[in-house]
């Protein structure tokens, strides 16, 4: 089976593929697979966003319900907001395949709900670290998760997992991502500094920026990247923050406190202090 | 004056310039007004850079000193340090031409080092909004300039000082650049938002990362976006803090309210104020 850039995908992704939600995320994996010949049906809760997706060849066929993109299909992803999982889980458990995936963002509540569902043995928490400020199929393409770091994560399983371990690393080396297993806590908390906290850091500054009267036409390259991601989707984020508070509310605590501190010492010439600031920064960041 | 892009100089830059400071700036300007013929005489404090800078083809002419550059040239500008305005200022005022402008990042303290030097009527201070979190000639470029907008501002002038300022604009605009007046203290108000508070946020930022343990390769494109400031050089921002510490101490002390308050809604699970905040910040970064 020869895909878009010539390499064969030597059957690693048996299909049909049941994908629930075909947004940036799901959509971009249904292209991906859709590209390589794997059968692929999709739900999306936005008739006109199931139909691009049918019109871009994406999707194969288009299931009229959640329950419908589980049934009958040989791995169920689910590419939901992470306040949705519950749900959906629950009205696909009784019809969905021994593999089930989902995408989201923080991990611990992924399995709880998976569990929840009873879908515990058969699923497996895929978080792909790519993503866009951007939102919807629209913005959907095949090669998103060409090259990706995806962090998996599983429940405590029963005898056997095992083998739907190397069957979820396979499907995600075969659409070019790089998978690695990780504890679902310590996946969190890593998520809450390396994503999270950039991501209101940039709102914050952002909100900044506008009370000083400033459009992001005033800014240099240096203050348009830093700012970057306060474009992104409020409700994205609005699904994520309630569950990443626990690790995140310390971070932007410390936040306050070290931006007090420079505050402080800049009003009172310790530059020795700043110094070091920036001089341990950068070696982090450049080396 | 057939210039690298086929377009036309026009003499509008006449010959020849004194550049002191051939870091990524002064040296992205030599290397711009050399491609154009226009003869450059350079000096750094650094003998490796500035023959660096000379067998690049920026530099038509060494100057031993920070005098020479600055005697028998038709402009003289200062690509220095901001800290090492006022020393240079003084070292060059005697032999100074009557056009002189320097590029520093904040404009009152480099107008005021002009005054002290004498050099008040000649001088106009020119901030042009480029850069790069990498220093010294090794990074300039002769297309640094083009399309940049850079900040204009003068000390209150002696009659006749119009024709200069038409000059001084000509001068940019030869060089790709889009020139704009503006007050200097405004100026640098804007700079405290616009530019060092996403450096400092940045630095902040990657600061309680290091913390958490995390390096740059465990972050998505969103955090190596809001962090990629934290490896700007420090000397280029200890030059210029302690200056603008007047404007950005206020704004980082918001910064500290502004995340301990998120920190209290998150734990709250006031998610409305988080809302409003999101959405807030996405107009404004997307409009």
């Amino acid at each position: 089976m020869p895909g878009p850039d010539g390499r064969s995908m030597d059957g690693a992704i048996e299909g049909p593929v049941g994908i629930a939600g075909l947004g940036v995320m799901g959509g971009s994996l249904a292209r991906a697979l859709s590209a390589w010949g794997v059968p692929v049906r999709g739900f999306s809760p936005d008739p006109d966003e199931a139909r691009a997706a049918r019109d871009a060849g994406a999707v194969g066929e288009i299931a009229p319900t959640v329950e419908a993109s589980a049934a009958g299909v040989r791995w169920w992803v689910v590419a939901t907001p992470l306040s949705a999982l519950p749900a959906v889980f629950s009205a696909g458990a009784r019809s969905a395949p021994p593999r089930v995936i989902d995408l989201a963002s923080l991990q611990a509540p992924a399995l709880a709900a998976a569990r929840g569902a009873g879908l515990g043995p058969v699923h497996r928490s895929a978080h792909p670290m790519v993503g866009s400020e951007r939102s919807g199929f629209g913005a959907s393409q095949a090669a998103l998760y060409a090259g990706a770091p995806v962090w998996l994560s599983r429940a405590p399983v029963a005898e056997g997992g095992g083998a739907l371990d190397r069957e979820v690393e396979a499907f995600w080396r075969a659409v070019g991502a790089e998978p690695a297993w990780i504890d679902a806590a310590e996946h969190d908390r890593r998520m809450a500094a390396a994503s999270h906290l950039p991501q209101v850091g940039a709102n914050l500054i952002a909100a900044l920026m506008e009370d000083a009267g400033l459009s992001p036409a005033d800014l240099g390259p240096g203050g348009l990247d830093v700012t970057r991601l306060a474009g992104s989707a409020p409700e994205m984020w609005l699904d994520l923050l309630p569950h990443s508070a626990p690790a995140l509310v310390p971070l932007l605590e410390r936040l306050a406190e070290a931006s007090a501190e420079l505050a402080r010492d800049l009003e009172n010439h310790d530059h020795d202090r700043v110094a070091t600031l920036l001089a341990r920064t950068r070696r982090w960041r450049t080396e």
